[in-house]
C-alpha cells in the first residue's frame, strides 16, 4: 500500500548528471564529495544539477515520503560562496537518498503560520526541521525546550530527547591550528578565542589546551582572551601585548579575528607570515582572495548537511541522538610560515 | 546475486518473543526498548531472547553479510548487571537490523593474531569493531591514529575519519544533577569531579559550569576537586572542608566517589540525605541495592550500544562521522533530599 503523500519522481545517475553538463563522471564525483581540488563553481554547478535531476546515490529510494523543512535565519544560500549552500545542499542530497521531501522555509514564513513552533510544523504538515543560523542567544530556542517535533539545529544544543545538534568538531579544528604552527616550529602560540560562556568556545578551547598538553608547551593564561565573533574590533587590543611577549604564531576562532589581527600586526611593522603566523576559522570566502589568503579551517558544510538529514531521520525513528560532531577540514594558506629565527 | 558469504536466518516477531518466554506482548517491547520499569532480570531475558531467536525490528533484512566485532577489554558481558551487557546486546541488535553479523572478541584474542590492528582485523575478516572499554591512556590507543578500518570507541577519541567516538552526554548528566539539588533548595553545590586533563572530565565539568550559569550560582574554586575514578579514596579529603563551606549537596563523577563521600560524611556525624545530599554516576549495579540508594545518571547503554553500531555504519558507507552522543537519564534515588532547613 502506497501512502497517499507519496510522489515518484525521475532519478538520476552520476553519468547522466556528467551528460547533462560535459563533464568528467569524477568530476561529478568530486563535486557530490566536496572535493577542494575542484573549483568552487564547478562544484555549485554538479551540485546544483545533482540536486535539480534528483540524484539519490547508491542507496536511494523511489518515492518520497516524509515533509521535512530547512529553517533558514535571513541566511543566504544560492551560491555556493553563501554560509548556507552547501549546508542546505548536503542536508538535500541526503534527503534525496532516504526518501525524504524538502522544503527551504525563513523563520519569519514558520512564525506567520503560528508563534507556535509545533503548531506551525503541523499546520505546515512538516515531520521535522533542521534550523540554520540560530545563535544561543535568539528567543526562538525557547520554542525547543519541550517541543515534541523531531529538530535538528546547526551548532545550537537543547537538552530535550527530540533535539539534536550537529556540529563540526570545533575543538579539533583549534587543535589542528596550533600543531601546524608546532609543527613550523613555533613554541610560543597564543589563542583568540570567541566570546566567554559559549559552547562553541568552550570546544575550541578543549582543542587549544589539548594541543599544548600534547606538544609540552605551557599554559599561559596572559595568551588566551575572548572576543565577539562579529565585529572583530576586540582582537586588536591584545596584539601589541602579544607581540611583546614574544608570541610568533595567533590562533583565532574565526577568519575575521584573523583579518583584524593580520591588520593590526601591519601597524606595529610586522609582515605577515615572515614575522608572525596567524590562522582563522570558517574558511569564509574571503579567505582565500585575502593578502595574505588565510590558513584556516572549514568546517565540510556538505558533510555537516548530510549529517544533519540522518540525524533528522535517526529522531524521527525513535533513536537517542543528542549531537553529532564531524571532521573539519584544515586548510594550508599564506597566512603561517616557519617561525622567524 | 547474493554475497558469498551472507548467511540467511530466521528472523522473530515481538509476539513469537512474548509467546517463547511467557510475557506480554508490551514487556517485551520494554526490555527492548532499556525501560527502567521491568525488572533488570525481565529485561536481560527478553534481551537475551531477542538476540538468540534473531529479533530484527520493523527495519529488519533477512540477509547478514559483513562481519563486524566488539572488541571488550577483560569486561564480563553476560549479565544486566554488569557493566559491557547492555552495550554489546544494544550493539548486536541493531546489527541485526542492519544485516551485520557480530562477533565478541577480547583484545587478547586480537593481539594474538596479529600484533597490527589492521592486519588482524583482516585475518580475521572482520570489516569494522567497536571498542568496549580502553581508556584514555591505553597503549592500544595508538593503533588508531592511521588505521585504515572503521573503528568505533566507547568514551575514546582519536583523531582519525575511519574512528568515531559514542559517548554519552557526561555534560548534561552531571548539569541534570546540579539542577535536581537546586530544585531542591541547595544553593552551595560541591563538584567532585573525575581525573584532570582528560576528556570526559573536562565534559563533565562544562555541565557543573553550565548548570552555575544557568541557576545565577556563584563559581567557587574551593567547591570543585579532581579525584580517580577508582579508587575513590582522594574523594574523602574533601569532604571535611566542603562541610566547612556550607556545602549542602555533592556531585560526584561516578557512583565509587559518591560512596565514599557518603562514608566519609558519616564520620563527621552527617546523616544522608538528611544534612547532605550526594549523587553519583552510572547507575552502577551496587547503586540501587546501597544504604540509602544513590541518586545517579543512568547512560542508557542499551541506547548507546545501538549508536555505536549506526556509527560504525555509517563509516564502513564512507559517512564523516567524529563522535556521536546520546542523553544519559537521570534516576532520582534516596541519596538527595531538600536542602536541611
Amino acid at each position: 500500500m502506497q501512502c497517499p503523500n507519496r510522489i515518484e519522481v525521475t532519478m538520476a545517475t552520476i553519468r547522466e548528471i556528467a551528460d547533462k553538463l560535459g563533464v568528467s563522471i569524477s568530476t561529478v564525483s568530486k563535486g557530490l564529495n566536496g572535493a577542494s581540488d575542484i573549483s568552487a563553481s564547478t562544484r555549485q554547478m554538479v551540485l546544483d544539477a545533482a540536486l535539480e535531476m534528483g540524484y539519490a546515490g547508491k542507496r536511494g529510494k523511489h518515492f518520497f515520503g516524509k515533509r521535512v523543512c530547512i529553517v533558514v535565519m535571513q541566511l543566504p544560500y544560492s551560491n555556493i560562496n553563501e554560509f548556507a549552500y552547501e549546508l542546505t545542499s548536503g542536508f538535500r542530497l541526503a534527503a534525496t537518498q532516504k526518501g525524504y521531501q524538502v522544503s527551504i522555509i525563513t523563520l519569519e514564513q514558520l512564525e506567520a503560520t503560528n508563534s507556535n513552533y509545533d503548531k506551525a510544523m503541523e499546520a505546515l504538515g512538516y515531520s521535522g526541521a533542521f534550523f540554520v543560523g540560530l545563535t544561543e542567544n535568539d528567543a526562538y530556542l525557547k520554542q525547543f525546550q519541550n517541543t515534541r517535533i523531531p529538530t535538528v539545529l546547526f551548532e545550537g544544543y537543547v537538552r530535550n530527547p527530540m533535539v539534536s545538534m550537529v556540529s563540526s568538531d570545533l575543538s579539533e579544528g583549534i587543535y589542528q591550528c596550533v600543531k601546524h604552527l608546532y609543527e613550523y616550529g613555533h613554541r610560543t602560540i597564543a589563542f583568540i578565542n570567541g566570546p566567554e560562556n559559549c559552547r562553541s568556545s568552550n570546544m575550541r578551547l578543549q582543542g587549544y589546551l589539548h594541543a599544548l598538553r600534547d606538544f609540552h608547551l605551557p599554559e599561559r593564561s596572559e595568551l588566551m582572551t575572548w572576543c565577539p565573533y562579529y565585529p572583530p574590533e576586540k582582537a586588536k587590543n591584545h596584539v601589541l601585548e602579544f607581540l611583546k611577549a614574544g608570541v610568533t604564531g595567533i590562533v583565532c576562532a574565526n577568519d575575521y579575528i584573523a583579518a583584524a589581527v593580520i591588520s593590526e600586526a601591519r601597524q606595529y611593522g610586522k609582515q605577515i607570515p615572515q614575522d608572525l603566523s596567524v590562522t582563522g576559522f570558517d574558511d569564509i570566502p574571503l579567505a582565500q582572495y585575502m593578502n595574505p589568503n588565510i590558513t584556516t579551517i572549514n568546517e565540510n558544510r556538505l558533510d555537516l548537511g548530510q549529517t544533519a538529514l540522518k540525524t533528522l531521520d535517526a529522531l524521527l525513528h525513535g533513536d537517542n541522538l543528542a549531537i553529532c560532531i564531524t571532521h573539519p577540514r584544515f586548510i594550508n594558506r599564506g597566512s603561517t610560515a616557519a617561525v622567524p629565527r
